[in-house]
C-alpha cells in the first residue's frame, strides 16, 4: 500500500512553500530573506544564558504555555490600552498566520489576499483545502480599497508594508477598508517598524482588526521564532483555542522578553537600516535610473536596467543569476507578471550594499547583460 | 460584530486542550506533567553557547528549514537503515501529531485512538473539524487488537507506553494490527526509551507506520519543544507540506542534536528514573496494597485505596486535593470512568518519591481518608 493513497486528496496534490535558501557555506553576502544584518540586543544572550540555569537544568522543563510574561510585556511596550489578553504569541509570525487560517478560513470561507503579497498565504489555506479570494495590484500598488471592502472574504490578509513591494498602506486608506469590510481584516505588520506608520492606533475601535508582528526583522531574531498578534480579547480567544499549548519555548520566550526590553537598541538598527536602505533607493533611482518602489520595509524591490536599458523577467533573471553566481543572494518572484521584472533586495550592512553595488556594475559590464 | 460571528462554527464551539500546571512559584514537587526529574546532558547548554556565537549574533538568521543535521543524527541514531529522508521534526512531538491529522484526517476520514489515551488527540481532530473512531479499554487495558485492525480510520494513533496507564504493548502485537490494518498506524512512542521495547524495528517492513517520539522526557528537554516522526519517506514527504519551514528553532536544533549525541548521559538518566519507578509501584502494591499498572513509562498509573481501603473517583479526588494542599502536584483524569479512580504520578527523583510517599501517609491519617 502507498502511503499516499492514504493522505487526503488536496494534500497529495499540495506543493510546500519554497523559503528563501539558506546557504550554509560561508562566503555569501545574503540579501535574500530580509534578516536583520545586526546582531540581537546584547541582553538576549544574556537572557538565554540566565533561563538556561545551572548548565540547563530549567530545560527540563516545559515552558510557560501562555507565554504570560511575554505578552505582558508586549502589551505594556504597546501601550494602547492593551493588555495581555489582547496578544497571542506564535512559533514565528507563520504560527500566527496558520492559526488564523484554521480559525476563520475554509471552503465556505474564503481567505483573501492581494497578489502580489506574502505567498505563505495560499499555501496555508491549500493545507486547509481552503478558497481564496484574491485581489489583483496593478502597477501602481496602490491600496485597492473598494475591492477589499466589497471582497467576499471571511479574513482577509494584507501585508503592510507590502512584500515584495516594500510599499506601506496608510491608516486613511485601512481605515476606509474598515468602516465597509464585514470580514476580519489581517494586518501582517513584519515590516512595520520600518514604516513611518502602524496600525495600533486602530485596533482600540476596531474589534475586526489582527494586528501581526514578528521579531524576525527588526529585533534580528529570526533564528528564534517569535511572533504575535494583537487583537481584541475575542479574537484572542479563538486563536488560544488552535495553538499548541506548548507552542513558544523557554529560551525563545525569555529571548523575546529581553530583546522587547531593549528599545534603544531596537531605535539604533532600525535608524542605521533605514538609512541605508534610504541611500540605497536614491542610488538606484538617481544614479541608475532604475525603477524602485518608494520603500518602507527592510528591502526594495527595483526594477534592474542591462546595458541597453532594457527591462523585463529576462533581464532581473539575468541579474539574479550574474549575483548569484558571484554569491551575493538576492529573490527573484518569475511567477507573477507584475513581481517578474524586479528583484527584492534585503538591506544590509553598508559594506554588504556596497559588495552589491559592484557586483550589479560588473553585470552591466558582462556580455549578459 | 463580535469577532467570534467571523470564526468558524466548530472553533467558536471548541474547547481547548488543558495542559497540567505549571506553577511558577518555588516549593512544589511537581509529579504532574511527566518531565524528566534529572538535568539534560550538559553538552546541550556547551552547545546552545557554541549555537549563540558572539553576543548571540547567529540568531540574527533563519534557522536551517529542514533540520537537516539533526534529521542526519536522528537517523545515524537509530538505525535500522533509516536516513534523513526518513524523519520529520516537529516543534515538539504535539507539532507531528498536528501535522499527521492535518495530512490524513478529515469528516471522511476518521482519526481513531484508544480511550483512554492522551487527550491532545481529539483536541487536534476538533480543530479540523474532523471525525473520530474511538476504541475503548476494558479495565485490563490489553490492546484490543481486532477491534483497531477492524477500524475505519484512516490513521490510528496509538500510545505505547500507554498513557496514562503506562502498559506497553509488545511488538507482537503491534505486527497483528499491521497484518490488516488498511490505514495509516501511528505508534505514539513518547515513553518508549523507559520500555522494554520499541516499534523501531517493524519501520522497514511496513510503509503504513509512524513512529512519534519526544525529547521531551527522557532527554529531559521538555523546555525546548522538539520531537520527530520517523517513516516511509513518502509520509515524511507528505508532512513536510504541511510543516512550517522555520518550524524549530535555531538553539533547539542545537539543543537536540548534542543531547542525542550523549547517548551514555541518556543511559544514565533512564537507568535512574526506572530503578526509581519499579521501587515505587514495589511500595504502592506490596506495601499499601494499591492496585496498580505495570509501567513502562516514567510516570505510574495507581488506585489510591482510603484508610477503610475503599476505591473510586472521590477517594483519588480526596488523595488529589490533600496532596495538592500540600503542594505535591500529580495529575487526576476525572472524564473517564476508567481513570477517575486513579492518580498518574510521574517518577521524579528519590527524594521527591519520598515526599510524596510521606504526604500519602499523611493523608491516610487525615480526616478525610
Amino acid at each position: 500500500m502507498s502511503p499516499t493513497s492514504l493522505a487526503l486528496p488536496h494534500i497529495a496534490k499540495l506543493h510546500a512553500y519554497t523559503p528563501g535558501l539558506q546557504p550554509t557555506e560561508p562566503g555569501w553576502v545574503k540579501l535574500n530573506t530580509n534578516e536583520c544584518p545586526y546582531p540581537p540586543s546584547p541582553r538576549v544572550a544574556e537572557a538565554i544564558q540566565r533561563e538556561l540555569g545551572e548548565a540547563g537544568a530549567t530545560l527540563r522543563l516545559y515552558p510557560n504555555p501562555k507565554s504570560s510574561p511575554l505578552r505582558a510585556t508586549i502589551a505594556q511596550l504597546h501601550g494602547q490600552g492593551l493588555s495581555e489578553a489582547h496578544v497571542c504569541v506564535g512559533n514565528g509570525s507563520d504560527d500566527i498566520l496558520n492559526l488564523l487560517i484554521r480559525a476563520f478560513c475554509t471552503q465556505q470561507a474564503p481567505a483573501g489576499f492581494t497578489l502580489p503579497s506574502y505567498s505563505l498565504y495560499p499555501v496555508l489555506v491549500g493545507i486547509q483545502d481552503g478558497a481564496t479570494s484574491v485581489i489583483e495590484f496593478d502597477r501602481t500598488m496602490r491600496l485597492p480599497v473598494e475591492k477589499i471592502a466589497a471582497s467576499s472574504a471571511r479574513a482577509f490578509f494584507l501585508t503592510s508594508p507590502n512584500a515584495p513591494t516594500g510599499v506601506a498602506f496608510a491608516n486613511a486608506e485601512l481605515e476606509r477598508v474598515l468602516a465597509s469590510y464585514g470580514g476580519l481584516l489581517v494586518v501582517d505588520e513584519a515590516y512595520a517598524p520600518f514604516a513611518r506608520e502602524n496600525a495600533l492606533p486602530l485596533l482600540a475601535r476596531y474589534p475586526n482588526l489582527v494586528v501581526v508582528r514578528t521579531l524576525s526583522k527588526a529585533y534580528a531574531l529570526a533564528g528564534i521564532r517569535v511572533g504575535y498578534a494583537l487583537a481584541h480579547p475575542e479574537v484572542i480567544g479563538l486563536l488560544d483555542r488552535v495553538r499548541d499549548s506548548y507552542n513558544v519555548n523557554r529560551l525563545s520566550q525569555a529571548a523575546a522578553v529581553a530583546a522587547l526590553g531593549d528599545q534603544p537598541y531596537y531605535d539604533g538598527v532600525v535608524a542605521k537600516v533605514v538609512a541605508t536602505r534610504d541611500r540605497f533607493v536614491r542610488d538606484l533611482t538617481a544614479r541608475r535610473g532604475w525603477f524602485t518602489y518608494p520603500s518602507q520595509a527592510n528591502f526594495v524591490f527595483t526594477e534592474p536596467q542591462d546595458a541597453r536599458g532594457a527591462t523585463g523577467p529576462a533581464v532581473s533573471k539575468s541579474a539574479y543569476d550574474f549575483l548569484c553566481a558571484h554569491q551575493v543572494l538576492v529573490r527573484h518572484f518569475p511567477s507573477h507578471a507584475l513581481t517578474a521584472p524586479f528583484l527584492r533586495i534585503s538591506v544590509g550592512t553598508d559594506a554588504e550594499m556596497a559588495v552589491l553595488s559592484e557586483t550589479l556594475d560588473a553585470w552591466l559590464k558582462s556580455p549578459n547583460a
